[in-house]
């Protein structure tokens, strides 16, 4: 996989591996070096090897630790931040921010699943609840940061939450897994480009596909115009991907190191939840089935590949779940 | 927990933690460097600082892998193996034999979950399954060895399978974690005594306490009148510490480095998959939960302090464990 490094070209995004490199020793470790393991079990309802990177083993059940990590160490002006989250950034950002002291604020919106928002509350962080769509936390933030002079943390557009997910990107790499294919589910962007970019940089030959639900298709469909397209409102039960306005720099980049991305309808993702909970004995929530539900969709065209998937968040409301998961079981 | 490592005692068992530091350098690395994390949303539920090191995350969904890549990375014998097994061992050892192209005959109990029969199957070992239960499997296995003249893998009997579970004690103690007490599944014991030896070593002030179902007794009650005590039969659903035969040199080393053995009620193993599952998002099989379970059965003795309990396995009937995890779910 290494062979051809010093041959590749580097995608000029707003990334650099060197800088990746030297963040990731920021992170705090129970973030890091998650597991990577073929799974065996999925494979005959998948029709390819499958390999799961694992993010929800840590103290917030998903890989946004990697980079508030790096956003909480570097912080030099004053002690507070703001962040709008889907519920995953405001618990990983709560988590950090706790860790040094710092006081965070997180916008969300009501349509967040209640385990996020207790979590993020439980962590200490103070809470505003919308009653609204997280593009409007956005705009909420924006203003809370700008009237209280405090730093404002931007999911996908703030580097470090793109540098933090890069790291995941590294570990891929470093592995000895051969690969293919590495499926990303596709929200802001912060962890298609992050990832998206360490591995057109270091192994050019591993297809990077991107995948949203039909239901918040913003990101997917700017990706394939390649312009900024927006759209009026979200409907999928992945909370953690549901945006309606992609941000220019991370579409920029997103277009430089994205080999596709692809659509699924909530019925694969619900599959796909059931078959990682039935096969791989794994809790995830909705964002994180989104690669499986892609291979569900296009057997043939991941036929006999060797596809990672990153399982990015186990956040999930449990009654929900339940619907999600055991409604329909045949036993 | 380094300071007073020079001047601790060696606790005199079969293990040496040196030859425990060279054997993992044996151990495919997907079996190492678990996830290690605090897990706060449990600790309402149970009174204590809890951390879980998670063995789930991995090609065979349990902490067997690390003592099986030992015994098969040291084959010289020939190219056959025998191992009898309640269904993990068996898993783990095919798993470690199919990448060396060793063969692999396991002997298990009718009664071993058929997850767990099905996945030794399905990594290509041969398969003997007895209407009987895991000791007179142990017999046959010896049996088998004895006729064919292969080797005969004795879990917990065998150093290699208590230095692969050492492994973990290893990353207990290398971690930043402050921890008072470790919480470790007993069944035959190879768990219990690897981890037990590290910890006492290198961190003995941290209390090693064995857990074992009240329906499987045998070893506690060893260890407790200090001399094998064997049981006519077992009743628990915790299939993977299912014996009634301790073998006597792990008994001496469980002497050795074990604190203290307490044995819970299955109700206790119930509730605390049903915890791990709600609010860890782990699927985890009953052994796993063994841990979690002592904690619930005496709260006022864990009250406050900052404990660990290993995660050891999710190889579970998911019929079997629908009825145990969500029955009687109040949503």
């Amino acid at each position: 996989m290494y062979k051809r490094r010093t041959l590749n070209p580097v995608p000029h995004t707003r990334l650099n591996t060197d800088r990746i490199r030297a963040a990731r020793e920021a992170i705090n470790p129970v973030f890091l070096n998650t597991p990577l393991y073929r799974c065996e079990p999925l494979e005959p309802h998948l029709g390819c090897a499958i390999s799961i990177k694992l993010e929800t083993a840590n103290p917030v059940r998903c890989f946004k630790g990697r980079g508030t990590e790096i956003v909480a160490s570097q912080q030099t002006r004053g002690n507070e931040l703001v962040c709008a989250s889907a519920g995953n950034l405001g618990q990983a950002l709560a988590w950090s921010g706790r860790a040094r002291d710092l006081n965070v604020t997180v916008v969300a919106s009501h349509k967040a699943p209640k385990a996020k928002l207790d979590r993020i509350r439980a962590l200490g962080a103070t809470l505003e609840v919308l009653e609204a769509d997280f593009d409007t936390a956005r705009d909420r933030a924006v203003e809370i940061a700008q009237h209280r002079g405090i730093r404002l943390v931007e999911d996908s557009l703030d580097i470090e939450t793109c540098e933090g997910a890069a790291a995941i990107g590294l570990e891929l790499v470093e592995a000895a897994h051969k690969l293919d294919t590495v499926l990303i589910a596709l929200g802001g962007g912060a962890m298609a480009t992050g990832i998206g970019h360490v591995v057109k940089e270091l192994a050019p030959h591993v297809e990077v596909v991107c995948v949203q639900p039909q239901g918040a298709p913003a990101m997917t469909r700017s990706w394939r115009e390649k312009r900024v397209i927006t759209t009026d409102s979200t409907n999928t039960i992945a909370d953690g991907v549901a945006g309606r306005r992609p941000i220019p720099e991370v579409l920029e980049d997103l277009l430089l190191v994205a080999d596709d991305a692809v659509l699924v309808e909530e019925e694969s993702i619900i599959r796909g939840m059931r078959m990682l909970f039935d096969h791989a004995g794994l809790v995830v929530e909705p964002s994180a089935a989104l690669g499986v539900a892609a291979i569900l969709e296009d057997r043939e065209r991941f036929a006999n590949k060797r596809v990672a998937t990153i399982v990015c968040g186990g956040n999930v409301d449990m009654d929900a779940y339940h619907q999600w998961v055991m409604t329909g079981r045949t036993g």
